[in-house]
């Protein structure tokens, strides 16, 4: 049996060759913003939410092409939203996965843009027929990825980060779980859509998804305070708490910050109880994916 | 019968109606984000392509509403277009119909959010079953939408735009077709593909879209060398020109221009032949488009 290492490897490998297939060439006029939009996507990540699709859709011996189609799609939408975030005028940041950002690379107006078009990359995938033989799943798929990304969704918590506007527990967690929770969230989706899942099955996966998405959160505010450059590839130092803008860090502080996602952990897998032996590399991809010193 | 005036009026009424039933509330904490998109849908505005979508679907008999859904769809793609070209790295414009642009109004992170959020709302819109009880009918809407508006369409135009590199009509046409033929053309398509329209009414239509994007092109550049801010409601005065960019008056003369226009304004109308009296007030509205000035 492959161990978890591989298999995000070979998921990661598997998404970036579909992207690679579904994003525009680049040529004619406009050339340098199909160059633009393939940097942005085809670059290093982790491809984690692909992974979790991916994963799942096994859970439900779902057939590959349908999945990995619609998480190129969410894949597409997380690019757009790392090139509009990286911009001067939302987070300021020059280096991302240890490469340049895409308005650095290019310019500004080239990186709007080529954000623009990853977003509509993604619904121009899910709508084509070569995503599923059936419309209505089709439209399930798009409507909603669009309520995950839009403006009660990964903008809207985009939004709240910028405007800072949080000094409690919950209003932190509110932020978290529109900014980056929809996005997660809906790498579930993906396949209990295309396997027209029971609601029980629906509840465990979505439950499961929030918690997780809650723990890799704090994670990333424990990485921000101990501000490694080396580990996440970008500027680091206590951003937030430098612009003064509470997280769960600054809220709860380091150690007890540490417990929660420990507890976090296991509750997280026990999500997954229901599904039994078939949700193994979920669940050992708990660990893994919170472990991001790696 | 009513004037071509009072039908404009009623269509852009209905748009803006709908719209404001359709776009999210200003509620949450991300409210800012909200209010900015609804600045920027609900603002002032002809709603052109919305009153070709309306018009096009009397010719087909169409019920109301999914026409009306569909064309608050591509309104909230042209909107956002709008917002992300004003932007200081675009085209850098602080007035848009006599008012001050989305990043002036609010900031320049909250206007590339609500461009971004209102892209995402066109396809919520088209996705939900209240466009279409057919979801293969959605499904077409949304990929046409997103042919017509992504790098092959309106982005890459705005991407040639951008960055100048025209300088013979061929150029020019290209980039025109691409940054606003494309949307245009789609507000014909909505009535098409609702009315599962046959090949000839389609090529007829599409003639038709194509010479009154090209003739409305020429007349936006004809304003643009005459300069009258108070006509645009935006800062004018052969912007074009001052930037060294070819548009067709820089290169044909403001005179040999307007005779393309005339001549552009017959060979429109006369693509609706087919169509008889029932094209008769998409053919009136061919000079009143064209007449910019009122």
């Amino acid at each position: 049996m492959k161990n978890l290492e591989q298999r995000l490897v070979e998921a990661a490998d598997l998404v970036t060759v579909a992207l690679d297939a579904l994003l525009p060439r680049a040529d004619g006029p406009e050339s340098r913003l199909t160059e633009a939009m393939r940097y942005a996507a085809l670059g290093p990540g982790k491809r984690l939410r692909p992974f979790f699709a991916l994963e799942t859709a096994k859970m439900f011996d779902l057939e590959e092409r349908p999945v990995l189609r619609a998480a190129c799609a969410l894949e597409c939408i997380h690019a757009y939203s790392l090139v509009h975030d990286d911009l001067p005028c939302m987070d300021d940041d020059d280096m991302r996965r240890g490469r340049p950002t895409v308005h650095k690379a290019y310019d500004e107006a080239t990186a709007v843009l080529a954000g623009d078009s990853l977003q509509t990359a993604a619904f121009e995938i899910l709508a084509h027929p070569d995503t599923h033989d059936d419309a209505n799943i089709r439209t399930q798929l798009i409507a909603r990825l669009a309520i995950a990304s839009g403006a009660k969704g990964m903008c809207g918590g985009q939004m709240i980060d910028l405007l800072g506007v949080r000094d409690d527990l919950g209003a932190v967690a509110r932020m978290q779980r529109l900014k980056t929770g929809a996005l997660i969230a809906y790498s579930f989706e993906i396949p209990l859509i295309l396997a027209r899942a029971k609601d029980a099955e629906r509840s465990a996966l979505m439950a499961f998804a929030q918690d997780l998405g809650l723990a890799y959160q704090i994670v990333d505010d424990l990485l921000d305070a101990e501000g490694d450059q080396d580990l996440l590839g970008k500027a680091a130092g206590g951003k937030d708490a430098a612009k003064g803008k509470a997280n769960y860090v600054t809220l709860l502080g380091v150690e007890a910050a540490k417990e929660r996602v420990e507890l976090l952990a296991a509750q997280t897998k026990a999500h997954l109880d229901p599904f039994g032996a078939a949700a193994e590399t979920l669940r050992e991809s708990v660990d893994f994916v919170l472990d991001r010193r790696r």
